[in-house]
């Protein structure tokens, strides 16, 4: 088998690579080491700025996403109960539209038009210094696929960035001393409005995805098991960070998904080796504090697909040349947004009490001060470029 | 004898609050352990908000000031070499005029017209639950000032603080593991304005007092000695650490002063306890990085002025009732300043490789944005309140 780009992963990133390029005429392959149902199984977050709005559109994928995406105009944050409503509209005139990463990915696989290979074991990257060929083992038989380039969408979990020499690349990492442990309920959202909410307990988010769908999350210790958690507790836990109104409002139910998840900063550099190039979390991962981390997959994978497209278009190499730094320049100021909001929203009982203070001065300087809301509302509605 | 406000201290802070309760008609005394001269032997920095160029207007002590102050309409950041111009005036329409504590002290000095109380030996603070007074020594003779207030602005090492009960007293702090080595040099200034450099060796600080006096700065460890540092290896510490044009353009020459000054942040609340009010350094530090000590000291008496006042003008303790709460949420919002400032700038070893790319991408991130920037120049001019 032949292809110009060999895409490794079928999440959302490599989706969207794919449908890129099938648009643009640049023949693919997409290798997926899970089924089509594992991949759209995976409950993920969805809040899309506009220019990920804008890419589902450029993608022709983006009907559903207009009808049944929820626009959100704003968010609130609140600090031990004393609320502030950040209005995105007002501050920036952007918005975010609330759409589960399920659902992006789900639209662009029944968009698919080139070649997908699920279920594709011991995928393999092979002389991507050279002439470069993936290789995988499906029904007992071993295939190999020759093309030009190959695109590493596969997570941080998977092969491709493993594939990397270790000498070759530069790894930059902060592991947060807690996590978040989420719920998923089949009850109307307790506000219209994601509600970020900084307690002396520790953080709680308010999130949802539909209007009969809600999803809520409390900070964690690390070594939290989900299994000590009931319902009740996390109920209980939850009204007890959020101000008394949101509480009194909260509808709750049977959970129906519970998990605790870690969180990490962490950036791989660079992102080009020779003909192998990282895309999305295989390459970088962010707190999910401020809901960047499908949003900048997405806009690593148009970055690709313009620099391929540019390629074969214009045999220029500009493109593919400049893709890692000009993605890097972005990822990393999402990486600070990230950072930054996890930092002013989670308790860090190592930071004692004038680091509690400083995170009160920078919620009392937010509430004070448009500028200070300007630069939450561009940052959290996506910095251009 | 008898005065309605005791002041404790004859730097800038309580020189500024004798003479606002002078005009005002309001009978004070101050008191201080050291004499004049050696008050203005103290060398200190003076980057002047117009909150407080507005304060000296009031006083009728700005004449000097708009003479020899230097307005400054903006800064310079640098990052590892490359420059970022901060404009304060486009972008907020506000500036800051340089013009050195040390003038700041001797106009109100020469103003002054109520009694100043230089050698006052074992100041001590009495009763100031009930009916306060002051005692001191001078020339071997103990004296006794009743009061109906009590003003500390004595500094950080005062006696005013010392004078709190422990457990009246919440304290904030945090200690930076670096201190300034700054030397004094009779040259122009290497540049008009200031310029404040980030390097990977360490921050360096290019000030001055004049235009032909400057003001030189180099991050050192908490443990360095003064000595270790001839004129020759801070010139060339300072240039190692400057973009390649400013250390071409810097004058060196022998230093006329040459110290290294620890790093702190502090507050101490409530700034009320019965009839002693504290004000300025007295009751908090912060780090020089962004220049707000003598700019909160400032807004601390004129918020305390403007109480006392209001109590005898009006025969209302709201003001003296409102001054903890109201200077403190000004004091913090510096506090918050002044941190992030100097953990922009500075070098921190122990924040490892992701924290220094995080620095690297919030100077990006400035640099990038007029938002960003905004936010820089609203709090390096003042916040308004």
């Amino acid at each position: 088998m032949r292809t110009q780009v060999a895409i490794i992963g079928a999440g959302p990133a490599g989706l969207m690579l794919g449908r890129l390029l099938d648009l643009a005429g640049v023949d693919n392959v997409i290798l997926e080491r899970k089924s089509a149902d594992y991949v759209l199984g995976r409950i993920r977050a969805g809040v899309l700025e506009q220019g990920t709005v804008d890419l589902m559109d450029r993608a022709q994928v983006s009907g559903r996403l207009h009808a049944e995406g929820l626009v959100h105009h704003g968010t609130e944050l609140s600090f031990d109960g004393d609320r502030l409503h950040i209005d995105f509209t007002d501050l920036v005139g952007r918005h975010v539209v609330v759409y589960g990463q399920t659902e992006v990915t789900r639209d662009l696989m029944e968009a698919r038009e080139g070649q997908t290979i699920y279920e594709a074991e011991d995928v393999s990257l092979h002389d991507f210094d050279g002439k470069p060929f993936v290789t995988w083992t499906k029904d007992g038989t071993t295939h190999r696929l020759d093309c030009d380039f190959i695109a590493g969408c596969d997570g941080f979990h998977g092969v491709s960035r493993a594939s990397v020499p270790e000498a070759s690349l530069a790894t930059f990492e902060r592991v947060y001393p807690f996590g978040w442990l989420g719920i998923l309920v089949d009850k109307p959202p307790v506000a219209h409005e994601l509600i970020y909410a900084h307690h002396q307990r520790g953080f709680a988010l308010c999130s949802q995805r539909s209007p009969t769908r809600s999803r809520y999350y409390v900070q964690v210790g690390a070594e939290e098991k989900v299994e000590a958690w009931s319902d009740t507790r996390f109920w209980d836990e939850l009204r007890a960070r959020l101000n008394p109104e949101t509480a009194e409002a909260l509808q709750t139910g049977p959970s129906i998904e519970k998990s605790i998840a870690p969180l990490r900063s962490f950036v791989a550099e660079p992102l080009r080796f020779g003909k192998l190039f990282l895309a999305g979390d295989a390459a970088h991962i962010v707190p999910p504090t401020g809901a960047k981390g499908l949003n900048l997959a997405m806009s690593d994978v148009a970055m690709l697909a313009d620099a391929f497209i540019e390629y074969y278009g214009e045999h220029s190499p500009v493109g593919i040349d400049f893709y890692s730094a000009q993605a890097l320049s972005r990822i990393w100021k999402a990486e600070r947004f990230s950072w930054w909001m996890t930092s002013l929203m989670h308790t860090f009982p190592e930071n004692g009490a004038f680091g509690r203070r400083i995170q009160r001065a920078e919620f009392d300087y937010l509430a004070g001060s448009r500028i200070a809301q300007q630069a939450l509302a561009e940052n959290y509605t996506g910095l251009p470029g």
